[in-house]
């Protein structure tokens, strides 16, 4: 049954032009097609990448851009064909809203490496579609084809669950590909947005866990997510004391760090996964990969069966991220906080204030 | 039931000095232990490495030094506890001797990567031993510890298999290891002593397969020994061509390629896997790793049990090296040539002639 959707006004915030901040405006969402979901967001998390985005780092966009990629809320209406959600569910929607549907990666569920490359939530021209340019979750409302939307479990607090849609499943899914679980020894690089959700759904599927960030500030945090240690790699002595015991190690930072070292502390067959996207190519020493058969790889965000497994798995081990609820008029200044790190460990938006 | 053995003193050709050429000179080989075996050697082949270490390319070394880590012969003797080889058998004997024995790799049965070092066949302290240096197969007969002697299968031409001791294992452990068989398609990067053992190999799993080369003399080579496609690297318009499209690539070059260049070419979870050393670092933009979830990674030899099933499988697929057979006093000039690329595909050296 579809509950009347017409092309709708919602408020949101986002960028008018290249380089300024951002501001309250209206965009209008989609009458719903037969596929869809109207979802009235209730949170939206800030990530890096929306800043990145946002601020004109990554080049200049269509205009207006309206942020978000970590999007919770509830279904408000269905179209005629939606057999997956319900008026009233509680969902989630992650970094993309579309993709091709028929090449391999698709196919095995792995949208977000699409051939011919997913739909981003925000900013992308939807070409699988009608050609739009879509806009994010920094809004009251999201119409969404109910392919790309997850179920939120009830018993996960939405605001604090929030920025899984994308630091939950950035992490969980390489943790998972890569085998992290009982006996394993996992690393994590960086204790941020990404990073924290990464310590804590290591610990849970039972690894153990070692944070290495430059400074000691976060060391209380990382023990009290569950990590076992946290090195400080001020001292360029950590690589000799960790050396060659990972079975796989996560870099969640963006900074370009030495590819070398981090690879050292590989065991046999273990595997350097980079999530975050520094300037700088890698050095990467051909030997530090033949001589203990070590992986160096990367990932992106995870497909939406595993971002539903992701979910459900959070909900079991009660897992959310450590978040600092905001207003939208305080986005600009959380962006700014977000750049000098001064955030424990993510902003999410309260969207009644859109 | 142990034959008589005492220290027996061998004709062999090595070097006796730093950057010295090869010249004939006798070494002893041990007396038996209980569980070593005595071979009488029947051929030995010229790899690339012997080259490296008997000049000096890699830093002086102990000498005298007797090169050679591709080794078939006759078992002439055995130690009292030896059980797995008989005299008169056909075994070989490739690139270490032995190894820990109890790190979790040597327990995997994966010697190569062994956690404190496997002992090389030449060159190498036999730190798990008597501490003495080892010496390699460019000589009448070699003492080796049974368990890392294997057999080789009487159907397989002696010389022609003999650089399956290590050009063979180097690649059909990668190949496995990545699952090369019907349906994939993997590229091999350089089509000499290495890579066309691997295009053999590959093909015979089941692989389609490509070989990418900077000239195009070897195209015809390439196709008899099964590839499809022979793509010369000298237009760079060849990475557009094709792009995303390995799900394995083997680098069996020494020289510095464009990394990004080759990453480009596989697909999702494709495996880019260097088995040469380069001297310089290699340069991986992180982007080229984390779009497709592509791994970079390594690969040195591969353990004993995974050497007896290659020469298994290359007995059952009758797959042997190309090789050209030369008497010792040839070795230097065989030198020469191997570096100047003027070689199809491998020298092998007939034991008589030592």
């Amino acid at each position: 049954m579809t509950t009347p959707h017409n092309p709708t006004p919602v408020r949101a915030w986002g960028v008018t032009a290249f380089a300024q901040p951002l501001e309250s405006l209206t965009i209008t969402r989609r009458e719903l097609r037969a596929d869809d979901i109207s979802i009235d967001i209730e949170y939206a998390g800030i990530c890096h990448s929306d800043i990145h985005t946002a601020t004109g780092d990554w080049g200049e966009r269509e205009y207006p851009l309206v942020p978000g990629h970590e999007i919770i809320g509830r279904v408000s209406a269905v179209g005629d064909a939606v057999t997956k959600h319900r008026v009233g569910d509680r969902v989630g929607v992650g970094c993309f809203v579309n993709s091709c549907g028929h090449c391999d990666p698709c196919r095995a569920g792995e949208h977000s490496y699409c051939d011919t490359g997913a739909v981003l939530t925000y900013g992308s021209e939807d070409r699988y579609a009608d050609g739009e340019y879509t806009q994010g979750g920094y809004s009251q409302a999201i119409v969404v084809k109910e392919d790309f939307v997850v179920r939120v479990p009830e018993s996960l607090d939405p605001a604090a669950a929030t920025p899984l849609l994308c630091a939950g499943i950035t992490t969980y899914s390489p943790l998972k590909h890569h085998g992290a679980g009982p006996g394993k020894k996992v690393g994590i690089i960086g204790l941020g947005g990404i990073g924290h959700v990464a310590v804590k759904i290591a610990v849970a599927m039972g690894a153990e866990v070692v944070v290495f960030s430059h400074s000691t500030a976060k060391r209380e945090d990382a023990l009290k997510f569950g990590a076992t240690e946290h090195v400080s790699t001020a001292d360029p002595a950590f690589a000799e004391t960790w050396g060659g015991q990972f079975d796989l190690i996560l870099n969640t930072v963006s900074v370009n760090l030495d590819t070398a070292t981090y690879l050292s502390l590989l065991r046999f067959d273990g595997a350097l996964v980079a999530l975050g996207l520094p300037n700088e190519p890698m050095e990467v020493p051909t030997r530090m990969l033949t001589s203990k058969r070590r992986t160096l790889t990367g990932s992106l965000v995870g497909g939406i069966p595993e971002t539903q497994e992701m979910l459900d798995f959070c909900a079991e081990h009660n897992i959310t991220a450590e978040i600092e609820l905001i207003d939208a008029t305080a986005i600009n200044e959380a962006y700014e906080r977000t750049i000098n790190s001064d955030v424990r460990y993510r902003f999410v938006i309260d969207a009644a204030t859109f």
